[in-house]
């Protein structure tokens, strides 16, 4: 019992001094990002120089060359690129013009992306209002045909998580061309995806299914037309007139995931994987999504090579192409790591926006969550909280179905994200400076406890 | 064995339903709130047709009317008026100018609040410039006699709660100018307290120790300006130019505090006390500093109407007054508690911040703070999780050192306050809606709470 008694004393004691140092490294962490952060300067600089940049366009490329410089400034021991091919989805000019009285109004409004337009011709026909799929399965084929549906389904602003308010409205974007289609309808119209009290359209994907022939038309409305517009088709006959260019290019163009690297001291052959996504919408500047990510994992380079860290493994910062539509970046990366047999640790994604850090998702075996929930009490400080959550990213999902990596996600508050998202409103003077560097912290604290601590 | 096996047993399923009706409630009232809550469009009004409301100013007078109007339409039980008399600080003009050049330059600039001005008159003195009182210190009077001390304390970004930061900094807002008086200087300019990344001069109060008999004019200046000021007085010799009216009526002059309660159904004479404080600083709009607060505080009455919850205890929601220069409403309520013998149960105050809630603060025994801390739980599905800090606020404050009432205070996200906090940018435009209403949601569950559970 006494030799017991010592080992246990002694385990408390080693288990104490580790503590300690973690608990020391997580400050050091945190000063450096806090004082001497570079990532909100960077952002502003992708925000105002680069701006938009969907995957295909001048922009995006503008935003490679942003990022391979932003990573050789990190101190990165080797920077590259790493080609993909990307989907070109084309805006062109677009309007939506509302008659809900005598007379037609034009009213602010994005084409959905991938989605194809009215080849730039006037679409105009009556407008049909369902709250739901449910209501609009219970219309009439008559009803539907030659008509545009006006999906008028609700962000549910009642799950305190905006995510699953996202989750749960999201179908009415992806979807509903294809159900209209089905149909006979002329065209789709959507409430947006938004939390926002306001009237910013909010683009996003949407897919056509193979086995529909008819590519309708779809645009979405900003919150407050969105009402205007419940309002009217409750009191009688609306009509819309929808105009748009949009198209996808049928052939991928070339493009690039931009890759830095601090070698390992140790162990260089394992890789972890920290990132976000480079491309955005063609709306506003991409700033919650995903700036903030991209300049958060170049951020975590600079802060272990600031402090001197000498991490055991490799750490790689990924800024991922062509997230928003169509994830080629992803699975690019994934594609590299599978033929050239690499050995990934874990992969840690930011694309949940640049506000205040309350914990990271675990994406992985229940084993590797309890090893990590373990130092849950090193990241309190940093009122980081919150391990309970399955979540990793897009971009790095297909490591983990086509090759079992293990994966992370950054899970800032999730409060203003959907007022901001895929709109013109997201930019850079919407990301507050002392939560993107937490966020930042969070990022760089994690990997030096893997580099420490393992996985499991 | 078996009788207490079965008494555990009972115990534990007495437990599980009152658990099950305590969630079923918290639900409810968190869904009244982000549904059909109304804090957002009242904190609108108050911003917008009110503005900022420095007690005793005509701006403050619009408040309380405004306070009583949206009382009763919350629908409390009773609304009235406590009157209480409050100093009343007036700003009038004020200018600096800083000769860092070959000329005089006029930068963003505002007097420190209760502080007396230049009378109006230009003060023109040499600056000096200290980074910390400790510097101050070692300066010889000589050095320090009829110059300007600039007081270039840099807010600690690295405290990760920023109230950490402000405590830490505030005393060179509060003290530089008798520091200053009693060597003989001529003025006082003083780095803002903020964490802005920005040129917002920050306000707030001063005060003169008896024992100095000159009254020092103190002037905030920005972080840029603040800056670019350093940088020159490390060049060489920097003139400044200081001209102000602000001044200190002798009078107190009349206002109130507005209190709307709920009548309790079983023991009304038992009172909980929830609020925020109804005046501001004159500048901005007060937005966050305390309109948050007050239209939170007034959330929590509607609510619990609006689900028809009849609470045990009496509920009184009040609008303390003057809060940033006096704390004169808060103890006019302490004292007219006391005189009346009224039964306190506990008050509790938000004036943080109308920011994403992330804890309750706890400023009360350690068997009170066990007892609510066994409820933990409840709160997390509304990511609040921070029961670990011994916070109130400053108007209940003297609830408890005068009348031993126990105090809990509302923890939002700290990160972006100090940017707003006291300067013209704290306006309706940076409170998010579903922010601010998480933070009535809180309010609304920890009364609930304490009513079903009690607080030991």
């Amino acid at each position: 019992m006494k030799i017991l008694a010592l080992s246990a004393g002694l385990m408390a004691a080693a288990t104490t001094a580790f503590a300690q140092q973690d608990s020391l490294m997580f400050r050091k962490i945190s000063d450096e990002v806090l004082l001497n952060g570079t990532c909100y300067d960077q952002l502003r600089v992708l925000c105002k120089t680069v701006g938009h940049r969907l995957a295909g366009s001048p922009g995006a490329e503008k935003a490679v060359k942003w990022g391979e410089k932003a990573m050789k400034e990190s101190g990165a021991d080797k920077v590259w690129l790493q080609p993909v091919n990307v989907p070109q989805w084309i805006r062109g000019k677009e309007s939506l013009e509302l008659k809900m009285g005598s007379s037609y109004k034009s009213v602010p409004t994005l084409s959905l992306g991938n989605s194809e337009g009215t080849g730039g011709r006037p679409l105009e026909a009556e407008i049909i209002m369902v709250n739901s799929f449910d209501e609009y399965k219970k219309l009439s084929d008559k009803a539907v045909k030659d008509k545009i549906v006006f999906f008028n389904y609700r962000f549910r602003q009642d799950f305190v998580n905006s995510f699953e308010g996202y989750g749960d409205a999201v179908a009415y974007r992806w979807n509903s061309p294809n159900v209209a289609a089905k149909r006979g309808a002329a065209g789709v119209i959507i409430r947006s995806m938004s939390t926002g009290i306001d009237d910013f359209p909010h683009t996003g994907s949407m897919h056509y299914e193979d086995s529909v022939t008819v590519k309708l038309p779809e645009m979405a409305i900003g919150n407050i037309t969105a009402d205007e517009l419940e309002a009217a088709c409750k009191k009688g006959k609306v009509l819309a007139r929808m105009k748009s260019e949009c198209h996808m290019n049928p052939k991928l163009v070339p493009s690039y995931n931009v890759i830095g690297e601090i070698k390992g001291s140790e162990q260089p052959e394992r890789i972890i994987t920290i990132g976000g996504h480079l491309d955005s919408w063609d709306v506003g500047e991409g700033a919650h999504d995903d700036g903030a990510g991209c300049v958060q994992a170049i951020e975590v380079i600079r802060t272990l090579k600031a402090i001197g860290y000498k991490p055991k493994y490799t750490i790689r910062a990924v800024l991922f192409m062509n997230e928003e539509n169509g994830n080629k970046g992803g699975h690019a990366y994934a594609d590299s790591a599978i033929a050239k047999k690499e050995n990934h640790l874990v992969a840690f994604e930011s694309d949940a926006g640049g506000f205040s850090p309350r914990g990271i998702g675990l994406e992985m075996s229940d084993a590797q969550k309890a090893h990590i929930r373990k130092y849950k009490d090193l990241f309190m400080p940093y009122n980081v909280y919150d391990f309970d959550h399955e979540e990793g990213g897009v971009d790095i999902s297909p490591l983990k179905y086509k090759y079992k990596v293990p994966l992370a996600g950054l899970l800032p508050d999730s409060q203003r994200y959907f007022d901001y998202h895929h709109t013109a409103n997201d930019v850079f003077e919407v990301v507050n400076h002392r939560e993107l560097k937490l966020g930042a912290v969070t990022m760089a604290q994690f990997v030096y406890l893997v580099c420490e601590h393992g996985l499991e």
